[in-house]
């Protein structure tokens, strides 16, 4: 038995350690805005061998999982001290989800996770699951994780088990490690996900972006990303939400659709990272889009290209819940680089890299979404027009 | 057309022959409880040639496919004159799916189909569908195939051509060639899948693990896997269901469950492999969990890891039915070795090996379900503890 642990603990530690040293490669994408890359920086496999192994050979001779790791993905993101951290979504193989930091030296590989997940306070009502996170280093000093905290609707009958609902938890930190557990999000909507703080004070309040939603699934009649006030964060109430970016019939957010992390201030407004959602007979599919708003007016969207701007692609697709890709963490440096982190299919988190100066170039220059096909094939034929009249002299055949 | 006969006949027959031969290998998991295989054991392309095509050169000078088979999966197995039998669900390219055995000398690779499908007799209301034979040697002598026979719901208007009406057919056979066909099961509840007979007499009486259900894809208020009893097999008739396992919010058998192959006897308790099933954006998940029953109370759960056993991975989670992993075939050699043969997204069958050792040692010391996700930390956290502790004095860093 003995040799039978300690090759088996060999073999484990050696896969481990290979998985987080792999080097990650940039890959030229079509869209050009930004750079996917090989491999994603982090999965199941990615969860410690301590935490997933009871590495006592008394008490574990086979080398089972004791605690299997299912998936790690949604996951927020910050600069801290340095170093790139991504608080991710930790899936237990029992569908329970746990937060959990992982560092990083350069933002895209070597995501090592720190020895304890996060030991999350809870409110008065415990919570079922949690996930989501999105990581906001406020104005006011401290550094907001908003999430998801999830629950049984009590009201649902015994035979139904999946009614729940979910509520924005809140809670703070300094170095991530300790946490404060705030009360959840009162806002007028019956149930919340997507919440975010954004990082500064909004004439003296906190404002949130919201999600105002009927039901656990249905996004319902509240029907987008909306804005709204609080007072404080220790009793934090919003009294009424101002829908800024709405659902659209027969866009990429027709179905649902929400803020992913908070924006990024740059000089022309504040870039939004959003997911949006619509329906197919294979089930939802996600993807994400981009939006500026305001500097001034926070609840007006300056522009807003038509469509997706990362959409599932190749081992992406599939996955726990597959045809999704979606953000709640994004990093920007000082040098303009940005890094977005966006998991696909509910199984691994990936990072895609760009600049503010790309992102804005996209988000001022992509063509609006007009609704309909015949516009498309306006904008198109205009672009194939200018195109024609640039190289009509500099090519034999009039065109490239 | 001689030569294109001939030459294609003579490379459906080479290819037929590699895949039969193609020798299986075994990979090392993360879970360590089982090995997963390389190839699945039964494939569409497994079914024979002769099966498929009419060979009658004269009739067929094309050599086409006159008997499309679209998938083998969801198999009972049965270990019989010492060889390792599946009875595959076969489906053809119409859905229309029927029983047929394939027999290996070692239980993961070689798998070959008996000459025949099995001619299954028929009740007084002729049978629309079958598929999903558990295959159980009782104490009393016989080998039964219990399994889901469906027909259409005829209260349905005729607009609705899906709505249907699921029992639980029954037939039994001393050679698993000719069969006897016994009334169906009649239960309480309106309809059934998923019913498993227990290989023993309990006082007496056959015992049946059933599954409550109100609907045809809805498990509806029945939740949970039951056990009933009946006096016969001829006149099979169960008047009460006791649920043994129920569904439970926020688990991987939060939507509905069931039985997979008939339990096995250990020395610590009934042995039971089940399927848990979950919602999710992209529709249903279908995943396998193992639980023990106690040896004198049928009806008394022991044990119960927390999440699931095996869940889709790599190709197992794209099929006809994507994101589905069903069990209802086991083998248990005499020396311990475990054969589960599992089959992925209703297309392919698949064989996992353990032992009865390790099954036990999972069953037993894997942390049950805590129902929340400050638990999973909770249960995470004394792990880590514990390993620190053990390593601390091992390594100059104090750990591994």
């Amino acid at each position: 038995m003995n040799n039978y642990f300690q090759k088996r603990l060999a073999t484990l530690l050696q896969d481990y350690e290979q998985l987080i040293n792999k080097p990650n490669a940039a890959i030229m994408t079509d869209s050009g805005v930004y750079d996917r890359y090989l491999n994603p920086v982090l999965t199941a496999s990615h969860s410690p061998v301590f935490w997933r192994y009871d590495l006592n050979e008394e008490t574990n001779p086979f080398l089972l999982e004791r605690f299997g790791i299912n998936a790690t993905f949604n996951a927020g993101a910050i600069k801290h001290n340095g170093k790139y951290l991504v608080v991710a979504r930790v899936e237990g193989v029992d569908r329970k989800s746990f937060f959990a930091i992982a560092e990083s030296d350069n933002g895209i590989d070597g995501f090592r996770f720190w020895d304890y997940p996060i030991q999350m306070p809870e409110t008065d009502i415990p919570d079922t699951n949690i996930y989501d996170m999105r990581l906001v280093a406020h104005e006011d000093g401290w550094i907001y994780g908003l999430f998801c905290t999830e629950r049984r609707d009590e009201n649902a009958p015994v035979a139904d088990q999946s009614a729940a609902v979910a509520q924005c938890g809140i809670a703070r930190s300094k170095d991530l490690v300790s946490w404060e557990r705030l009360p959840d999000l009162k806002t007028p909507s019956p149930q919340q996900r997507n919440v975010v703080l954004h990082p500064e004070f909004v004439n003296g309040k906190y404002a949130f972006y919201t999600r105002p939603q009927d039901g656990f699934i249905d996004a319902g009649n509240g029907g987008g990303i909306a804005l709204g006030y609080a007072d404080s964060m220790e009793d934090p109430v919003v009294d009424k939400e101002f829908i800024i970016d709405q659902k659209v019939y027969h866009t990429v957010y027709e179905v649902k659709n929400g803020q992913g992390p908070a924006p990024i201030k740059t000089e022309n407004g504040w870039l939004h990272l959003a997911h949006g959602v619509r329906n197919t007979a294979a089930g939802l599919r996600y993807v994400l889009y981009v939006f500026m708003t305001d500097l001034k007016d926070l609840t007006k969207v300056l522009h807003k290209p038509s469509g997706y701007f990362i959409a599932p692609e190749g081992i992406e697709r599939v996955g726990d819940v597959s045809n999704v890709v979606f953000s709640n963490g994004w990093i920007a440096d000082d040098d303009g680089k940005v890094f977005i982190y966006y998991a696909s299919s509910d199984t691994r988190l990936h990072v895609a890299t760009t600049t503010i100066e790309k992102l804005t170039d996209y988000v001022i220059n992509t063509p609006e979404d007009g609704f309909n096909s015949a516009h498309s094939v306006q904008i198109l034929t205009q672009i194939i027009d200018r195109n024609k009249k640039l190289y009509a002299d500099k090519t034999p055949q009039g065109w490239v």
